[in-house]
């Protein structure tokens, strides 16, 4: 790259001091400068192509106005559409967010938020990677403000917007039992991410409680960076063994598309074989043969509750921490058959 | 936020002059600073959490190793996929990429573009939205290299790595009536994006080369920002009239989801009641009744040239610009049926 024209180019060409023209560009017409040489530094600026600097601009009123978003995996329409959400909303106060991807890796998390950190943001909104706490921690310690989203880490006090995990998939599950089903399966993932732990919880507790009988809890976990190699059969575990189970709730819509695939590959039905609840819509799924039934994330609420909580930290720093817990809803289609009592 | 520490934060608690705790933080064991000393600085800087100001040490290496990418929405898959395949080939070479989402939008583009710039990214790649010229010229202006994907404008010089669009239409229209369909519509963007020009340009010179009898034209667009809006009519336009078509080609997978969705509602069938050919692949598609046949773009080509492209131009600035034109693959599957001649 060429060599960018600075404060002293400008100065030359004009015949002015750098002072002078660092008034003139930077208190527009407070400087107290005559007209006549700061029209003139200002054309030169205009013709050299002059841009200010921005980070020793942002020293001083000491915002940038930007967030940085880190997501999970961008690929996800999940995050995809959040992150969307986010950009809207932010614009709405001015701020510009540009995002990057962790793909669940806390290097890659780290790396991120390095250069970013770097770069001057004014805050994140960031939605863990497993292992990630140690960035966050240090985020704290440098005092940058932050707003999880989607997950969190119960040991480590912060700001988040998240949805009540644990009731969601208790109530689908309840939802399950309720409609007759006693073999009911789970399919999550091998994470020690707070929310898929709650997910599972909440489904583990559902059939537990399930009135006089205790049921029996079948729950399969892929790992996420081999879904499409592990899911297949997990699949045929819960639906080709000696008693199948006649109904599965899928933790996240990922799982559900992949898993889905498996259930078409082995022939059988939604909702005549299996019963499926899904965590989360998916265009995916606007073309599957039955409409399935699902638990609806509040991604406007998410998306603007979190840009909210992080503007109002970064214009009154605190060191209290605003918690969002957002509620779900169970939106019932056409993949849970109604079991008749045998 | 609270004020980072400065080299004269650590020089003070150090008892060293700021030159030298610059020369240990910035040369590392070649400072000629005695290790005593050396080690010293370094054990302060740890403990104050200094980090090395990113720009000021850039503008010795003349790199960030960073790069900016700009697509038009990050929220549709293909933009989301390519957003990944570029990650992952950008690490490869250590380049952390940033990334930003213009809507379509031409004033968010800029705003994009002017931040990452003055965060002084080494380069970009852009999938261009519509009048963003202006912003390109000056990218050029500043000498920053940048590569186009997906879209470029024939009036810029610049480096860019597209598909040929006019053929991928063209011979998927071909295909469309050497199975025997005459009235063949097609439904793209309003739009003055050279890739629309050009993939209708396709259809067009297909329907009107076609053998002994030139077919009639039937092409239907819709506006980007309403398509939910405009597509049910413009299908219905297409299917409901005296002389209905009996294929559709749609020239984005966008434009096929809710065109594919209009057409499930006036409880038409693919491909009995009417053929489809779509440009791109989409997940939404995985559980459609019918196997679509589609245009496959090579993505990950696409992604990596570009990335090889930008580091290649980051390295060795040239006048000379790589322009890379990539084939698509007709992939056939079930939904393109054989008209009989009547």
């Amino acid at each position: 790259m060429v060599k960018k024209p600075s404060l002293k180019d400008i100065a030359k060409k004009a015949e002015v001091s750098i002072a002078t023209v660092s008034y003139v560009l930077t208190r527009g017409t407070d400087s107290g400068i005559s007209p006549q040489v700061s029209e003139k530094i200002r054309k030169i600026a205009r013709e050299l192509n002059y841009r200010p600097n921005q980070i020793a601009q942002s020293l001083q009123s000491g915002k940038t106005y930007s967030i940085g978003l880190i997501v999970a995996d961008i690929s996800n329409p999940f995050f995809a559409n959040i992150a969307r959400i986010i950009e809207d909303e932010a614009k709405r106060y001015n701020y510009t967010v540009i995002f990057g991807s962790s793909d669940e890796n806390a290097k890659k998390s780290a790396d991120l938020l390095t250069f970013l950190v770097d770069r001057q943001v004014d805050g994140f909104i960031i939605a863990p990677a497993e292992h990630s706490e140690k960035q966050l921690k240090l985020l704290k310690k440098e005092k940058i403000p932050f707003v999880l989203i989607d997950r969190y880490f119960p040991n480590i006090e912060s700001n988040f917007v998240i949805i009540n995990n644990f009731d969601s998939t208790f109530n689908a599950t309840k939802k399950l039992i309720d409609s007759g089903h006693k073999k009911i399966g789970m399919v999550g993932y091998d994470s020690k991410l707070n929310h898929m732990k709650e997910r599972i919880r909440g489904y583990s507790e559902a059939m537990e409680n399930a009135g006089s009988s205790r049921l029996e809890k079948n729950i399969k976990t892929v790992k996420f960076e081999s879904i499409s190699e592990e899911i297949s059969l997990k699949i045929e575990e819960l639906l080709l063994c000696e008693q199948p189970v006649t109904a599965i709730l899928f933790a996240t819509n990922t799982l559900a598309i992949h898993g889905m695939k498996s259930i078409d590959a082995l022939k059988l039905s939604v909702p005549e074989d299996v019963s499926v609840i899904v965590f989360d819509a998916s265009d995916a799924f606007d073309f599957y043969s039955c409409p399935l039934t699902y638990i609806q994330q509040p991604l406007l609420e998410i998306g603007t509750r979190a840009v909210n909580v992080l503007i109002e930290k970064i214009d009154n720093p605190s060191e209290n921490f605003s918690k969002v817990h957002l509620q779900t809803k169970l939106v019932l289609k056409d993949s849970v058959s109604i079991k008749k009592p045998i």
